[in-house]
């Protein structure tokens, strides 16, 4: 039996308007006038001088707006290094991430292509980076996919949906401020927030978990339960809460894997590029024979924020991309191992995957 | 407003066994031949050869015994690390601590002062140390202080009982090992496990408490009632869960202080020598006041476990003797601040203090 050693985030700041403290943050870490910091910023800010004004831009600094209307490729990460080694001289002093998970999943995958060779895709899998990254700082606005956290980056590549999963993956920097999630669509804040409760369910109903795992996990459903179905939090109690459930469900997963839901998501994700967060709720929605009480509490939630999922998404598809889904999804061993176990090829067929994405 | 940017625990191992792993994990760490890498070990394990056979001795590496029935001292550590610098050549490796919340403030505090000129008492206070400390690893052996994971190491100084409290005080690396705290007697399992408790009450009631201290400190103070009020956990399930509840009530601190207990019990420590565990009990037990629903269950948690404390123990103290514990109480005021709020002089005065001393 061997034990991971975890990589946690070096340091965290936490509080309502603690973004304000980022400059005086990262002012130590600067290598130089021509060593600039890039800020990753989801572009629903554009335009938003309630937060750009904030940030502070010296010398060479510079703001690159990034849409969330797709998730991050592994190719896009490509053109993102290479567009930084073109412009500037030297190594940025750091790479900052602004946004939900795909911003600081690209602002991880980023400082980690600077200092390592080859392609992205490269590195999709497990501790196949052998360089440190750049220092790399998240700043999280909206809550629940655990990026923050997390020693992972999720790209989809030419061949797979998968992660670049390693040591120096983490954020040296998180900077948790509530105050940035005030304006997410309430879709998107129930989306995303249901990455977070299915991070839990999965992580305390699989295989893998030990104590370590489990109070995380634990913490982060009650947490959960307490902004999705109960009554007595104001806004601004359920914007702080969301954020430490999010972190708590990442730590969760440092021990332990996620499940079904997320395995059949990538499959969504890589074929029909349906964003992760509704994509998890669109196939959780449908796991009762896997996560009986989880689903069960799952849509009373969706009930009671009048949440409506598209349905019939993959009605129309061809045989062929079915079985491209399934094959994204079945790839994905850890998963089933954590969620069915060691015998987990017995029960997940094709056909029984073919079936579940024909529900959906 | 200004907010902490709280330094984690780099890196942290879990599992029942995990502490079969430390060579493997220090070894990438060796600076040379010369640079030996030293073992602080509770001198409870003295001949116990299922845990020192265990640690691996290469090149000049040493096992120091540490007797645990004293507090640490600030010359009990400028003696260490005299003893450090006569005996070696070089600087060590890394510095191991391995052993409950006394052995592992040794551990923090000599990693630092080996960094650091002067002596170990001008470093107590906040934030006064300004070199790295040498790599440092801490393997705890009983669950409740939170010394794994908190950015203190708490010692008595020739003028008071105060930590050492920097961003480099914090573990390098931390391996939480369950299995390590098999034999701990059980009136200080009791004890011990406490520390852990009064830290969430205090916490929890702290005028400086936040959305991220509060997840923590609850998930702990779950777990303290789960493993201490609870008849449904094996002996390893209550092993796994106290050593959690003991990193969560440590990170619950974050954010936020302790409180009347740890001041009160820090002036019976300076003066009496009572260890930090016995003594948050004394003086806790006493505490309705300030704390009515956690003393409730303090008590329900003492009977149930039959732990009977000691009584009178400052009836026969001499008026100075009262007033020595009565300054080094008071002169803790962000822990009255956290647990009385910004006018807390107007209720806590020596008059106040002595009343309750003399209870206990």
């Amino acid at each position: 039996m061997s034990f991971k050693n975890f990589p946690m985030v070096s340091r965290v700041m936490f509080g309502r308007g603690s973004f304000n403290q980022l400059d005086e943050i990262i002012t130590p870490k600067r290598q130089g006038r021509e060593a600039p910091f890039i800020y990753y910023v989801d572009d629903v800010f554009k335009g938003n001088p309630w937060l750009t004004s904030r940030i502070s831009l010296s010398y060479k600094d510079k703001i690159i707006y990034v849409p969330t209307k797709e998730e991050p490729k592994t190719s896009q990460i490509d053109q993102l290094v290479e567009d930084i080694i073109l412009e500037f001289s030297e190594r940025p002093s750091g790479i900052i991430g602004i946004g939900g998970g795909i911003v600081l999943d690209i602002a991880k995958a980023v400082s980690i292509m600077l200092t390592n060779e080859g392609e992205a895709k490269d590195y999709q899998g497990w501790d196949l980076v052998k360089n440190p990254a750049i220092y790399h700082v998240g700043i999280p606005t909206i809550s629940g996919t655990g990026a923050e956290v997390s020693r992972t980056t999720i790209l989809t590549g030419p061949d797979r949906k998968l992660g670049i999963n390693s040591d120096y993956t983490p954020f040296d920097q998180v900077i948790l401020d509530p105050e940035l999630t005030k304006d997410v669509p309430k879709d998107q804040w129930f989306y995303t927030g249901m990455d977070c409760y299915v991070h839990c369910i999965e992580s305390l109903n699989g295989s893998y978990l030990n104590s370590f795992s489990q109070s995380y996990g634990e913490k982060a459903f009650e947490i959960c339960k307490e902004v999705f179905l109960g009554d007595n939090l104001s806004e601004e109690e359920a914007q702080d809460k969301l954020m430490m459930a999010s972190w708590h469900g990442g730590m969760s997963i440092a021990y332990s894997q996620v499940g079904v839901a997320h395995a059949m998501s990538y499959g969504l994700g890589y074929l029909l590029g349906i964003k992760h967060g509704i994509g998890n709720c669109i196939v959780f929605d449908h796991l009762e024979e896997f996560y009986p009480d989880g689903v069960k509490l799952f849509k009373e939630m969706k009930a009671k924020h009048n949440i409506v999922l598209p349905k019939g998404i993959c009605a129309n598809l061809e045989e062929e991309e079915l079985d491209i889904m399934i094959n994204v999804a079945l790839s994905l061993e850890p998963l089933w191992e954590n969620a069915i176990g060691k015998n987990w090829k017995d029960i997940i067929t094709p056909q029984k995957l073919k079936e579940l994405y024909l529900k959906m």
